[in-house]
């Protein structure tokens, strides 16, 4: 199993009242490592665009056990869960750069769709990365 | 139980290059039902936060069903579907003004923190609002 | 000139760690007022993009006088500043709701275009918008 | 006069409708910009805060040019403009990284203040970040 680290410097418009990150905005952190994650891979999501396959978010977990504050260096973990053909889970944990605190961890769940968020069969479009997937989940 | 609903226009900021709105976003609409869930109930945040009465996030999960476009008109619905003192857990569904077509549905769950995100008994600080949660989760 | 005015309750999410509205929500707002003047005026956006009129923002002023907090309830007044045909130049000024104070204060800037980004007449194709404007900008 | 450059990767999360960036979106990466600036010049915001020394943003203006879009790679530009001991006036340009077409280009203007927003004589509390940004801006 496969873990992309990608780092993210927290801005100002990312804080709220509380003087924390604003809880929804670690779910856009989320965005980020999955970008990164299919980039190394070998699949930027710009290019899986063209050719018609979009992975669009289905449904979203966030379990928040410590705040991280602006200007905080962190770090997001991310990694492919579970992938069964028709939809990929990834899973995330966001730690402080350098620290080994968990600060947040979730998942998110994505179907393979065309276009038009109609399923698809990864295998028959883009057999390479149909195999990263499976690889990568460790066939769970 | 008390479901509470309250109305919001998508505005143009809250859409993404999908053409719908952006899937973090309805999170943040969570959080104006909860808002205006708790004000319904003759206990607006703003007091509590002045009686020191904290309702954090301590996780959220999203899912999406269908997605909501720009100018559109949505209905939050909004209830407490769990109390036992500690934490309670909010409840959401989101639909299109006028239609029953589920689009998004969730959870938060919040702690009950004094303003150091500290644990507290709501039961000794605000006996009211204690009860209100009780009898809107149906003591479940 | 007509001032069209409508209702905004800040959101938790608006806020940032000084305690107050970030200050580039102000401009979304404006976007709400835009919307909604839009609307008011008997042309909503959605029914301007369906006819290939487009108002993509050129430029943005924003005079920040007084911070907003959450849970405030503000006004955005809005109004047609300026029209020659090619571009709107549309203003704004938000106050919390029965008060006079002036917290915010801009102008944003929009040229008529087609769905490319490339300008267009608005007299030859929606006379009625295109004299709505002139006469709501006075002429100047 | 010095100028900075930060690199930025934009997000999903930042697109609009319209397929590009959503308009207020570079007024963050503006903030990004002058976060990085004043780290460079040995003055991270974060520690002049702990000096009791804010720079609240008391207006903005941002001109729109061309469109970035996803997954672009931006490069911001950030200079100290003018300052005359109140107030520092910091400039923008955003461009795609590797190419010379100016997308965005803006300013911010800040007071500087105390921690409940007062203005402050920056001399009398930092004299090195105030020669700083006297040198920066070139005594214009």
């Amino acid at each position: 199993m496969k873990i992309y680290e990608t780092v993210i410097r927290v801005p100002f418009a990312d804080t709220d009242r509380m003087g924390i990150v604003y809880h929804t905005n670690y779910v856009k952190y989320f965005e980020v490592g999955r970008t990164e994650y299919l980039r190394e891979l070998g699949f930027p999501y710009t290019q899986l665009e063209q050719q018609g396959i979009w992975l669009p978010v289905a449904s979203v977990y966030c379990e928040y056990k410590s705040p991280a504050k602006y200007d905080d260096l962190l770090i997001v973990k991310t990694w492919a869960a579970k992938f069964k053909g028709a939809t990929i889970v990834m899973a995330y944990k966001i730690y402080r750069k350098g620290t080994e605190e968990l600060l947040v961890k979730g998942e998110t769940r994505h179907p393979v769709t065309d276009d038009h968020l109609k399923p698809i069969r990864l295998r028959n479009i883009n057999e390479e990365l149909y195999n990263a997937f499976r690889e990568d989940a460790g066939h769970n």
